[in-house]
Parts: C-alpha cells; sequence; structure tokens
C-alpha cells in the first residue's frame, strides 16, 4: 500500500523518477492562496446544499485558514511526496481537523478544482499587470510633456526620414501600450467563469449550487459545460499571447534605448543605477535593463510557444499534459512584471540629450519631404513630379556635400528654375515641424495636447 | 535613370535579386481591392479639405474604378517590377489618367496606406471566420441534439473515466469555440481604427480631414499617434494569436476524430466523401480531413511565431521588416478558412456508432467514481474512505476478470460488510448519468436543453 | 562608491531592481565547477607564460581547490549581490587568498570565461544524454527481441493498414534514436573548441598561450577569431535544436504509449510504478509517465524558439542578451534527462498483450494489400489491376461483416472469377509476414536478426 | 465509381474540399525530377531482381523520360484532381505506355517513394546552400584582408569597448559561416540512406534488392527498418534546424549593416543597387537587403516550429500529417538562398568610411582597457585594482569633456600618483591593436594572415 490518496489499487510504491516528473507542487505552491479559497467557498456551497453540515463546513474553514496562517508564517512544509499544491493542502487539513477533512473534496476533482485555481490567480495577476503597464504610460507621457517640443530624427529603415519631437515618439509606445492593456483587460472577460463544481468532468449528482461558489469566489457565472470547464486552457493561451505581445512591444522601446545610449546615436543617458559595469573595461556603462528587457521577449515567445504546443492535438478531457500550463505562464507573468518595472524607471530617468538630437535630425535630408510638399502646394504639380525633383536636390547636396538648409537660391535653380527666393525662404526647418498639424501629426502643439490627455486620463 | 517610382536620386538599376527580395505584389495582391477604396477615400477626403480640386478627385476615382474592373475581369497585369499593389495600382492610374494620378498621393505614403489596406482586409476576414466558426457550433449543436442521450466513454488521460453523453461531449466544443468568436470579436475594436494621413510616420501640414476619410471608410475613428499608426503590428500579432488558438482548439476535435474512427475505439464513421484511400492498401479509409486539420494547427503556431519573431526588437517606426507581416497572416487566414469548412462537414457527416459507444463506456470501470458517491451518501462516510472502499473493489473486479455490473452483493461485502443489496441496486448505470444534473453536468435532459438554447441562439 | 567589482565609476548603487533582472547566479551556480577548472587553467597558462609568477599560481589554484570544496560540502555562500558566477567565485578567491587573486582576471574577461564554461558544462551533458539514449536503444532491443514474432497491427493514418511484428515497431525507434545520437556527437565537434583567452572579445597584448589552456581542459583547439569566441551562440542552438528533435521523437513513443494502455486499444500493460492513480476515480490507471514526456515536447521547444529569437538580429559582440541562453538550455536537458530515465523504464517494464495485438492484427482487413500482391503475382496483372480487385473484395466482405480470412473462394470468384482455390489458399495471415524478407522488412527472423545486432552493438 | 487511382472502395467522389486540402500537387510538383529518378531505379531494380521484365522495364524507363522532357519544356499539365506529384507522373505514364505503367507501383508505396524523393530533393539543395555559403565567406575574406588594418571600435552592450580592425570582425563571421556548413555535411550523412523499397511500412515479399536501387540513386545504403524508413522526418527536422541557425547568424550581421549605413554610425555606403528609396522621402537610401534578411530569420525559424510542432505526438508510421513537411522546408530553403545571395553582394560591395571609423573608436574611452593592462604590467598591481584606477580617469576626462588620449601627466598623476611620463606614452593608441597578437586576437597582421589563408582554402 503506497502513501499516495489516490493508490488503493496500488500494490507497488509510484517509481521514484515518475514522482520527480509528476510533482508539481514546486511550482504550484503560488496557488496555495486561491486553493485555499476556493476550498472555503466549495465547503460553503456544500454546506448550502446540505451535502455536508454547518458545523462540518465550519470545521473545514478552520483548519483552511489555520494552513492560511502557517503559509504567510512561513511554517508550512510543502512535501514533493503529495506532488500538488490540492493533495498538500487536504494532507495537513486531515492532520489538523481529522477525517472530516475527507468531505471537503465531495462533489469536485483536482480536474476542476486547478482550473479554478489558476483563473484566480491570472485575474489578480493580470490586475497588477495593468497597473505596471499604466504607471510605465505615466512615465511616458510625462517624458513626452517635457518634451513636448524636443526636435529628434524620425526614422524609417533607421534611416533619418522626417524631424519629429521626442514627446510625440514616446506617445506611440503609450497608445501601443493601451492596446496592450485593452486586450488583458478583454482576456478577463473569459477568465471570469468559473469551473468549481465540474468535478472530474462530467459534473455530479450531488445537488451543489455552481452559481453561489462562483459568487463567492468572484467570477461572473459558472462555465456552462463540465467538459470544456476541466479541458480547455484556451484562457491562459490567450494571456500568454497578450503577454507575449505587450513584451514584443517593450523589446522594441527597449532597442530604441539601446542605441539611443550608444556613443554614435548619444540620444539620452541613463543614470547610473540603471546601468552596469564591465569586469574589465572600466569605461563602459552598459544599458543592460533594456538589452535584458529585449531579450525577455523571446523567453516569452518561448513560453506561449511551448503552451501552444503542448495543447495542440490532445484529446479531451483532462491529460496530465495540462499539468505543464503552470510553469510557463508563471514565468511569462514574473518576467513580464520584472520588465515592465524596470523599463518604467528607464523612462522615467532618462535624460534626452537635445542638442544631439537636433543637430541629427538637421542631418540626413530630414526636410526632403517637406520641400517637396512645399513645391507642390507652390508650383501647383502632382506629389510624384516634385518628389523627382527633390530626389535631383538631394544628389545634388550630397555630391556637393552640404545640407539642405545650406543650399542657395541658384543651387535650386539650377534643379528647376520654377524654384524662388520666396519659395527657399519657406522652406525653414523650424516651420516644418509646427506645421504638422493633422490629426495625429507631430507638431509640438498636436504633442502636447495628447500628453496632458494621457496625464489626465491615466 | 530607373524606372522605379522613387528612383529619383539612384544612378543604378536596383539589383535584380534585391527586386526579387523586395517586391511584394506576388501575395499583397489581395489587398488590391482594398487598396481602391482606401485610394477612394483618400481622394475624396483631399478634395473635401481642398487639397485637390473635385475635377481631379473625379478623375482619380473614375481611374480607380477603372482598375478594379481591369482587376475583377482578369485584365490587370500585376508587375514584379512595380514592387507591390500600391505602385502597380498608381502606376496603372497614371497610364489611365495621366500626370493628376500623382496628386493622389498626396499628404500620404505607402507606410499608412498598407496599415490601412491590412486592417480592411483582416475586418472582412474575420467577419467571414465568424461566420464558419458559427457553421461548426451549428453542426456541433445539431449533433449534440440528435445525441444528446447517447452515452459513451468519457476520458481522462484516454483511461476511461466516467460515462458521458456524445452529445454533451460536442457542446463542450461549442462553448470552446465561443469563446474562440469572442477574442476575435474582441480583436475587431483595435482593428477598427484608420491609419490613413498618419504620411509617412509624422503627419503631414496639408489640411487633411482623418476622421471623414475614417469614416468613408468605415472606421470607428482615425488612430490618435502617426508614428503608432505607421510602425505598430500588435492588432495582426492578435489576430494571429487568436487564430492559432482556434486552430489548436479545432486540432484536439481532429486527434479526437482520428482516434473515433481507428479500428480500435471504431465510435464514428466517416462518409467517404471525407475520407481517403491509400495507394497500396485498398482496405485504407483515411481520416485526411481530421489528420490535415490536426498538422495545420503546427503551422499557423508557425506563423503567429514568425511575426512575434519579425517583431521583436524592431526600432520605430517603419522598417522593411515590416513587409514580411503579410504572408504569415494570409496564410494563417486561408489556412484556418479551409479547415473550418472541413470540419464542419466531418462534424454534421459524422455517424456515430452508438452500441460500439455505449459498450466502451461499460468497460473500463467507468462507474467506480459514482459507486464512490454512493457509498458516501448511504454510509455518511467522508469521500476519501470510500475512494479507498472502491478501489479494492476495482481490485477485486481486475483480478477476477469481471466489470463493475457483474460483481455480486457478496463479493462487494468482502470488501466492505456494510455494503447492502438495496445499496448494490442503487448503482445501476442507467441511473448514473441521467443523475448528473448539476449545472453543466452531462445528464441528458441538461445537454438537450443546451443543445436547444445554442441553436435557438446561433 | 558601490561594492560591485566594476563599480570603479559608478557614483549611485545599482537600482535594486536592475539587480534582480541582472543576476545570473540563480542559474548559474550550476556552472561553478566548470567555472573553477577554467580558472585553474587559465592560472597556469598565465604562469607558464610568464605573466604572473609560480607561486602566485599555486596560491590561486589553492584558493579555487579550498571553492571547491566549499561547494562540494554545501558551505559555500551564493550571493545575489555578486551578480553571477564569476564574481562569486572571484569575490571568495580574494577573501582567500588576499589581492593576488586579482591577477587571475588578468587576459580574460567574463565574456571568454563563461562561454568556456557552457562548453565544458555542455560537452558533459551531452556524454549523459548520450548514454541515456543507448540505455533506451538498449531497452527497446531487448523488448524487441522477446517480441520479434509478436504481430500487431502496422498503423498509418491510425488506421490498420499491415501486420507487423511489435518487435519491428520497437526497432524502428532505435534506428531513431540512434540519428539522435550521431547528431549529438557531431554536436560536440563544434563544442571542442576553446574560446579561452579571447578577453573581451579583441584578444589580447599579454603573451598568453591559448593552445596550452585549452589543452589542459580537454579542448581540442582554441578558437580561432576572438570576436566569434564570445559572441556565438550557434553550438548552443544547435545542442538545443538536437534536443527539441529528440523529445520530439520521444513525444512520438509517448503517444503510442498512451494510445497502447488505452482500454479500446489494449496493447500493452504498464507496471503500477509507472502509472497514477485519480484523486477522484478510484479505478484509474494513468499513463501520467508518458503522457509528460509527450507535453515536455512542447516545453523544450519552446526552450529552442527562446534562444533563436534571443539571438536574431543581435549585433557583435557580447550583448547583455546573451544572458538569457543559460536557463533555456539548463532547463532543456533536465527535461530531456528525465524524459530519457522514465521513458527507459517504460519501454523496459511494458507487458505485451499479444493476443490482443494479434486479433486487432486480423480485424481492420490487413491482410488486403498482401492480397494484392498475390494476385499480381498469379493472375499477372499490373498492381493497380490487382488494387482495384481487392478494392471490391473488401467492400464485399464489410458490406457482409466479415473479414477477409472469412471469405469463401465463392466470394472472391464473384470479384473477378480467375480466382482459384490454390490463390486463396496462398493467402494465409501467418505466411504474411513470415514473407515480408526484404532488407529493413517486418519478417521474424528480420527482426531477430536486427535486435541481436544492436543488442551486440550497443 | 471516382476517377482516384486508389478509389475502388469508394462509392462517393470526394469532396470538392477535402480535395483542396489533400492536394499537395500545388508545391510537390518541384520533386517531379526526384521522383522520376527515384521511379527509373525503382524499375531497374525490379528488373534485376525479376519482378517485371527487361523489356517493361524499358518501356517504363521510356515513359519517364518522356515525362521529364514534357516538364522540361513546360509540357506537362499538373492536375489537382491527381492530388500529389507520384500519381500525376503514374497517371501520364498510364496514358504513354498503356497498363503496364502499373507495374512500376510493385514493391512501392506513396510512403517510401516521397521519403526517398524529399532526400535527394534536399542533398543537392544542400550542396547548393553549401557554395553560397562559401561564396559569402569569400566575400568577406575579401573585405577582411582589405581592411585587415582598418580600425573600427569593437562593441559590447553597443557600447564602444576597444579598437578592433574591420577586418578581424568580418572574419568573425566566416569562422560562424564555417560551422553553419559544417553542421550541413554533417546533416547529409543522415539524408543519405534510401527508404525506397520500404513499401508501405512493412517492407514486402517480393524479392527486391533494395541496395542495388540505393545505389542507383546515389545514397550510401538503404536505411535499415522499413517502419523507420516512412515515418521519421527527423532529418528535416535537422536541415531545418541548420537553416534556421544559418538564418540567425545572418541576421546579426544585417543587423549590424543597418546600424553601420546609418547617419549616426555611417561605417559603409552600400552601393545604389543594393538600396531602395521612399515614395514618399526623396533622400531616403534604405538598406532593405539587410532589413528582409533580417526578417526573414523569423520566418525560417518559423518554419521549423511548424515542422517541430507537426511532428510532435505523432504516433507511426505515415500519418497525413507529413504531407505539411514540404511547404516550410521549400520555403525555408528558398528564403535561405535568396538572403544568402543578396548578403553575398551585400558584402562584395559595402564601402567602408575609414576616417568615420577611426573617429569613433578614439571616442568612448576605448582604449581604457589598455591602459589598465598597461598599468597592471609597469605597477605590479593586480588587475582588479589597476580597474579600478582607470574607472577614476574615465571619470575624471567624462566630467572634464576630453578624450583619454587628451590628458595631462597631472592629470592621470591626480588619479594615482604612479603613473610617470613614460608610462603615458606608452598608452598609444596606434600600438593598443598592433600589439592584440594574442591567437585569435584582433592585431592586423594577425588579420591579414588570417583572412590569407581563408582565400587560400576556400
Amino acid at each position: 500500500m503506497t502513501n499516495k490518496m489516490w493508490g488503493g489499487r496500488f500494490s507497488k510504491a509510484t517509481s521514484e523518477l515518475l514522482e520527480d516528473l509528476n510533482a508539481s507542487i514546486k511550482y504550484d505552491y503560488r496557488l496555495a492562496k486561491y486553493d485555499i479559497d476556493v476550498s472555503i467557498a466549495h465547503a460553503m456551497m456544500l454546506a448550502k446544499s446540505g451535502v455536508i453540515k454547518n458545523g462540518e463546513c465550519d470545521q473545514i474553514i478552520y483548519g483552511l485558514k489555520k494552513i492560511q496562517e502557517e503559509i504567510d508564517n512561513g511554517d508550512f512544509e510543502f512535501k514533493k511526496k503529495l506532488e500538488d499544491i490540492h493533495m498538500n493542502i487536504e494532507s495537513r487539513l486531515t492532520e489538523i481537523i481529522g477525517p472530516v477533512a475527507g468531505k471537503l473534496h465531495t462533489a469536485r476533482s483536482r480536474n476542476d478544482q486547478v482550473a479554478t485555481d489558476i483563473r484566480l490567480f491570472l485575474i489578480e495577476k493580470i490586475g497588477y499587470l495593468l497597473s505596471l503597464v499604466t504607471e510605465n504610460q505615466i512615465a511616458l507621457s510625462q517624458q513626452a510633456l517635457e518634451n513636448f517640443d524636443t526636435v529628434m530624427p524620425g526614422y524609417t529603415h533607421l534611416q533619418i526620414a522626417q524631424p519629429i519631437t521626442f514627446g510625440h515618439h514616446l506617445l506611440s509606445y503609450v497608445e501601443l501600450l493601451n492596446r496592450d492593456k485593452l486586450r488583458l483587460v478583454d482576456t478577463l472577460k473569459r477568465l471570469n467563469e468559473s469551473p468549481l463544481g465540474a468535478a472530474a468532468m462530467a459534473g455530479t449528482s450531488y445537488p451543489i449550487d455552481r452559481k453561489y461558489s462562483a459568487k463567492l469566489l468572484g467570477f461572473d457565472r459558472p462555465m456552462a459545460n463540465s467538459i470544456d470547464a476541466v479541458s480547455s486552457r484556451d484562457m491562459l493561451l490567450e494571456t500568454l499571447s497578450n503577454i507575449a505581445i505587450l513584451s514584443v512591444n517593450l523589446s522594441r522601446l527597449a532597442e530604441e534605448i539601446i542605441l539611443w545610449v550608444s556613443a554614435e546615436f548619444n540620444f539620452i543617458k541613463l543614470p547610473d543605477s540603471l546601468t552596469t559595469g564591465s569586469s574589465i573595461m572600466p569605461q563602459k556603462r552598459n544599458p543592460d535593463g533594456a538589452e535584458i528587457i529585449r531579450s525577455k521577449a523571446g523567453r516569452v515567445i518561448g513560453s506561449l510557444n511551448t503552451l501552444l504546443v503542448v495543447m495542440k492535438g490532445l484529446p479531451l478531457t483532462y491529460n496530465k499534459d495540462l499539468q505543464e500550463d503552470k510553469e510557463p505562464l508563471f514565468d511569462a507573468i514574473d518576467t513580464i512584471e520584472l520588465s515592465l518595472r524596470v523599463m518604467c524607471q528607464m523612462i522615467a530617468d532618462m535624460k534626452p540629450n537635445k542638442e544631439k538630437m537636433l543637430s541629427s535630425a538637421k542631418n540626413g535630408f530630414s526636410i526632403a519631404t517637406d520641400i517637396a510638399d512645399v513645391l507642390v502646394q507652390a508650383l501647383n504639380i502632382p506629389f510624384r513630379e516634385s518628389h523627382k525633383i527633390v530626389g535631383s536636390i538631394v544628389s545634388f547636396a550630397e555630391v556637393n556635400n552640404r545640407s539642405l538648409d545650406e543650399l542657395l537660391v541658384e543651387d535650386y535653380q539650377k534643379i528647376d528654375e520654377r524654384i524662388t527666393i520666396e519659395l527657399v525662404n519657406k522652406i525653414s526647418f523650424d516651420r516644418i515641424i509646427h506645421n504638422k498639424t493633422s490629426l495625429g501629426g507631430t507638431a509640438p502643439k498636436n504633442v502636447k495636447k495628447e500628453a496632458e490627455k494621457w496625464l489626465k486620463n491615466l
């Protein structure tokens, strides 16, 4: 006879190896708090439905709360022999309150129990992630407000394209992160249903009240199909997808920070507290935080991939494979939490080097497009024609090693004689940014308004 | 001088190789219809804003509609030399209406144009996917209704666990697919914003009206930040995630179908029209449809992975890498469409082998849990104790090569003498399923009601 | 001033958060043994080259060996403050032997150090993996030998196709696993080069002897380019790929075991020690080991994916992202080790149910192809014609609910009158398997020979 | 009766939908040439073994060669109705030579046939890939030789670390690519076995000579187990892994090229033929080739992932899922081919901007480590102490906005008074690089020798 709670029929002890493979307690101990809440709600429901007596329910709740205390105080010993968090708690409950503990597992199974635990865990975690994303948005909006008219080069293909403001650039991440939040909020709707009471998978003949236990735990409703309740993990995949997309979005900002602190760009400076040195090169100030956030996107993508692969082609209902859902999920959540927290500090503490940003923006012929626009309007020619004229102007400037600012009217007229002195005067670097007032455009007054709007709303 | 539309400054023809790598027309031709719609809306907006004249707008629209006709008639030649769908259409527009065509590209760029095209494409495609999922749900609900009391074994770990009804099992997929639909509907909210007018990325100094063009195209609103508008692909990643999860869900049903049509399970029969033969083995009836749906989940996961990797660490704003967004997206959509259509036929046409399902359900000691529940209630013992007693009963039956039905009262009493004849009579296979009336449980009356509810609502 | 070893220039303490993100000691402590070996070899090389004195070298080696002892005895405290294993060891070395410890870090950096450590780790681990795969091959070959003539159905599309022997089936995995071994052996060649002495990335002006330190550590040679030495991780990706393929191969056998132990197949029985029960269903004997091995393939694929994504688009030379190489690698190795060990036990202890395998093989018209072959030879007709005739025979049998064995000569002649009694007698189930004597074919005498060959060679 | 070749038993036409899902001819037409070679070898073997007559063999070969001609001339019509390349060719063969064509399919099946085709395809393709990688190595080595003493900053964390030579940097990729080649060469060994003659999976009772057909096709030997022969795809996974690693390696160089051509780095210039312009910004010179190569790594990783997922948990032997092996493989091969060809041109045609590289190298305190080394040797202090002194020197220079070159002896002595004028004179930027003569170090004479060695060997 083994000491396993399900071992009635087994004549030999489980192979120790299998035990290693099987035991989930080394990571699912994190579900303890939720497992206890679920058990309390289940006990209360069983009592309300008359399946157990009120006195039994009280005993069970007393025992469970004691266990919670033990855990909080670090007095609870999680045992690998007992496989998982459910068995660890139930076993301890039996020690505390005796055989009546056995009544708790009426009309439920570990299958619906763990599915309920993980949802409660995720609902809480997503709430926290949302607040961290908001903090990042606030930090971005504040930097954007401070830099609503700080000029920097806008890039396409990492080639200087058009001058923009640093604030405008930062606000684009506020928008992006906002969609990350909306995605998580939408996912919460699907997490907010209770699997509890689905039992092993078929439901039960006990007169249970699943709506009541769902309500006690704060869920919107019980899940409508007991098989679905124990065998689906799509809402976990959805959560992981959202986190993966969020981490990819962060990795883009991280990459930009790495570029910006390089000697060549030199657009921002990060405080010492957010960079590290080298064991061999005394002068280094490495943007480790940004590099790690960048690389962590790979890790989160890997975790999403893991669970997609695990779920692919898995027949219903519960399979042991589903146990493999927790580690990638926990890891992704821990990773994104840390990434969000570090990113927030970097955003808040970065100091823009405005002179360098501006001089870069003036380089690279960044106003060429705007010259083309001026020509379109002044000469009443199609954009395509204007585009060709400016192409030649740029070529000329490049060959003669001058910036577009430094060209003379005569130079312009060599390319196209319709260009007049009045027209050339219109092409002022300063006016260009301020004129981009189209909705969503980079004009400082736009940026200021948007940054203020975000700071008010967040 | 090259023949490229952006070639003003280039002295040498683009390397042919790079052209191969660069040309997207071989797949983005699928965006033609949306690109034309976008151009018409943009022209109307430019006219309304006074950037072009009404007459010019009319000419442009005339030309664009003519191009649409040519495409519909198969008369339009897509040219690799012209790189992408935007250049193909603009070039043809110039042929048709002359240089005024050049005015269309005022206050926009390919960056905002393609971002708008792809959204319109996705909004339409998701609408179609939703209808296909609904068809699958209807087919499942109908089979469920016809089989609301068809008994089959329910499995955990692919071991027979408890008897359930086939209808109950099928309805679990209706629930699962419904969340797939809700996810896609949520994604539509984020797709429903217009990037048009963001221009290359900085907005524009032309007095454009982005709200108007957004409205013309059916979007809820313009995107609020021009940089975000051209450089974000998170809503594509989100779409791909949803499709990947959907395909994983389908792969699970596909796996079950493959098992069910095997000689060993023999639970259902598929019509000849949905199976194929062997080039060497004349007797084969292969469930190719189900196998392909299973494998296609791998393909869709691969496509999601591709785009996540492409986006990871990409600095803003537009980079050529973003061109790589379309093929995985198109492929995933085509794949899931075909999978959904084949799956729907398989569901509708599968014939359950009720006798085999029932006899399997009676095997495997599937009622052991229910015996345990009966003992709990009759003997007023904790479930854990009852669980152990039944474990011993199962052991006894197994050793004596009998099913639980075939045990005699004496046999039971050898294990535990408290078990009486009345108690044994309570344990009837037929009553067990009918008693699982808990919310979401497998009792036929539950299943019938749920199936009818779904058929009414879908 | 911070207490960091590289903190000379830093005025503020590293943010605690960044420290969390940065510290790798929580997993790279596993490299301790290799790091010490590398340091000893480096010190000996420095002494031989005259960069440090022999006495200094002796002191350093003494200190390092003491640290190894402390670690072996569990007396060594790994400190997060000290970031990584290299700093932990160096800091302790300084405590033990004083400032001379600082001479150890001459002409090297953490960049070449960690690259060397990880290679030594992998070389040792791959050696162990190879032995585990061999054990699986031996177990498979033994089962194959015991079952060289155990008939089972061979499947294509999970439809019964042709009778094969169980031994033949098992030996196909021996072949597959052998290629897994060959892949790992090939990878060893690329791991067997020493990065040590590349320093931060540029090499050094100290007169070091990289060949000597490479030799001391058992490497074939030093790496030829110092930049390549510190920035490449392709051999880690290669190792992960090999492990991922191996885990996918194991997952296929795991899937088969899950099918085989199902009530419907009932082809094998696993010992109690390798299955687990249910907390609610007393009769269950779940093949958890096989399920976990199946799901772990998802995990390993995820780890491979993680590192591929991390490395993609990473500029040279060392970036902090490279730190993210260790966890997926360690996890993949631990996972595959456990999977291989559990699989080996399952293979060794599975008991085939020969009667059920045989009766299944006789079902499903599995000899149809062979009848076709007999007709080809007897009637001298093309295979395609014969294939059609047998298709009709199968149809007839199916409609009349008979197996092919049970058909009478008259039945055959209804389909094609050329079929004679002699011909029908040729079609004996027993002869069919024994006749498949083509190289690699399933004939028992082939299988026996192959199994014996493998057992001899492994 | 259907028109399918395997349709003998089927009463209804295959659903058109399933046909769409099933038909592989739209991509496996690429195997035509190999399929014909395989059929010719098979026919010759059948004749040699006496299974068919020599005359029949001649007819079959005649027909197959005619089909090859038709394909070469573009006269062959690939039909979706006929599903795949095998059926397309066999059907046409029947048209050309009549019913004797049916004898070709004796003792083989599509299962072993396609497994053989794909190997022949891969062996040829890998040969071509190897030559493309070699061309890239040659281009790199030539640039390296031309720039054996071109100084550039070496980066860690994208922070300037130490001066290196451009040639040294480029040669690191030659080393990396060489391991990519060695991996592919190792894979060839595993591809070089013939599955032909495994038939559906069990082998055959025909007296075939698999060694002979293997030899005719250039394989080293036949595969030893017929089940393994038709159901394994590990060597395809291995090929895909190698290509994925190669593409990741290329993406790193691509990323560097994108950085180098940015206005901020301005290290190299690419010819017009390898960059593209903008539809809206006339001045742009976008490194599209490099960007696409970078993004294509995502695509190849996705393809590898696809096939890993498809194969995971797939029971033996052949399943339709295996059909999904070809598209990701073909796509990965086409993608890497194009990437390698474009990369080679970029490498060959890039022009380094030596002045900018040098001035960057002098910035960023890149010689700090070397100063530390000088202090170690001159003052006979441990590296760790020297590291701290130099940290303070860097701090001083930074605060006073000077480069390390510009510091005076007095400045040094403020930090540490042991520093003398002789010592300061030792620290010359020029000498630093030339002194890095350790094996694999960046000293120009090392680089020249290595580049010459590679050019000689490649």
